[in-house]
């Protein structure tokens, strides 16, 4: 018998926003996979750990962060390889991703090897935009607004370019950007219609107020929100 | 003591695809509301009627459909009067959404009217964006990738102005829209790299070869999801 290999989303830090579905899989696992920075732990084993079952094997992936680099391909070609192996031997193999596996993230490089010669089953999870939505209590869209998602690594030009032509703006991956993305926002007259949060739902959730944010602490897990018709939707 | 109000998603369909989180706060309702069609179940009770507790009070939300029109005022007033009072009355109130509270949804219609009394917690939910890319096995967005939601409703001017500034795009709202979308597709040059879906996560759900969905028949509960580059996350 070969075995099931998953991609599980555990969604964005909370960990009772993991789905029901993905707490079954994550049950019958006999490996757990999960992304972990070079030298830190890793975010979606601290958010799905309590449900391990006892004793299963687990392995780490440690990625490099890909805010503008290329991904390693050897890292996610040799697990890829384990993966492969573990699932050929009969076990379930389940891959922890954080927030939902198909949005912007790593995962799906392991995902374009394993389902060359596996079935991959991916369950979709409640995505850090969501999350970022709810807490600041913004609405992303409703009715015919255009929603675009902007990572803080395109330039100027792009960035507002694109803020022109939509309705909701999420603007990810800000990390040291912070400062370019807060003058752009000034320029185009949408800063007062922004909101700043970091680490949504995690036990470190910060909102603060985008004019009083730290420019040289900004971390990978911020996001800003922000709607061209400020809250249209009352 | 004044009753809770709570908006939570239960997902896009599955009903294991309902948090944790969700499925606590339900458990303990006095109340629970959510919308339906004027003739016809409401798909949010269905998702998650088998964790009701025994013998809650209901509220049923009979709106109706927003593809166009602007949403009913007076259905919104009405349903926020009667969760305002049970809250005051200290009941729990639970709000069911389909999928996402904040993605597109009617919830916000009575989260605007309640907040101005109440606090009102947001629980997210796995979107059926989320839900669409993983049964399509279509990653939304990887990298510097920008992501656009496009409402079908758009003009054709618009929606092709739009596809151009972005990688991946999601075509929502789709209904009657269906035939001229299509056109707009192929005109583009963008059709081969198109993916149709109908109620993603349902036990009806349907993944149609584009160029064979049925004109005539496309349900409310369809996506077409589309990568300018086909697949470049490989």
């Amino acid at each position: 018998m070969i075995g099931k290999i998953f991609g599980i989303g555990v969604g964005p830090g909370d960990p009772d926003l993991i789905t029901v579905k993905a707490l079954k899989i994550l049950r019958k696992a006999n490996l757990i996979a999960y992304p972990a920075p070079e030298d830190g732990d890793s975010l979606a084993r601290s958010i799905a750990a309590k449900h391990f079952p006892k004793g299963c094997a687990e392995l780490v992936i440690k990625t490099p962060m890909l805010t503008d680099r290329f991904p390693a391909f050897e890292v996610y070609e040799r697990a890829s390889n384990t993966i492969s192996k573990a699932a050929n031997d009969g076990k379930n193999v389940v891959i922890l991703c954080e927030g939902d596996p198909f949005f912007y993230g790593s995962f799906m490089y392991l995902f374009s090897r394993l389902k060359v010669n596996h079935i991959v089953e991916v369950i979709p999870g409640v995505s850090s935009m969501m999350a970022c939505s709810a807490v600041l209590e913004a609405p992303l869209a409703s009715r015919n607004d255009v929603l675009t998602v902007l990572p803080a690594t395109l330039t100027d030009d792009e960035l507002e370019e694109k803020m022109k032509l939509s309705d909701s703006i999420v603007i990810i991956k800000i990390g040291r950007h912070f400062p370019r993305i807060k003058a752009l926002l000034k320029k185009t007259g949408l800063i007062q219609n922004a909101q700043y949060i970091e680490r949504a739902t995690m036990q470190n959730e910060k909102i603060i107020d985008i004019e009083k944010v730290d420019e040289t602490m900004t971390p990978y897990f911020s996001m800003i929100l922000l709607h061209s018709r400020k809250r249209a939707w009352v």
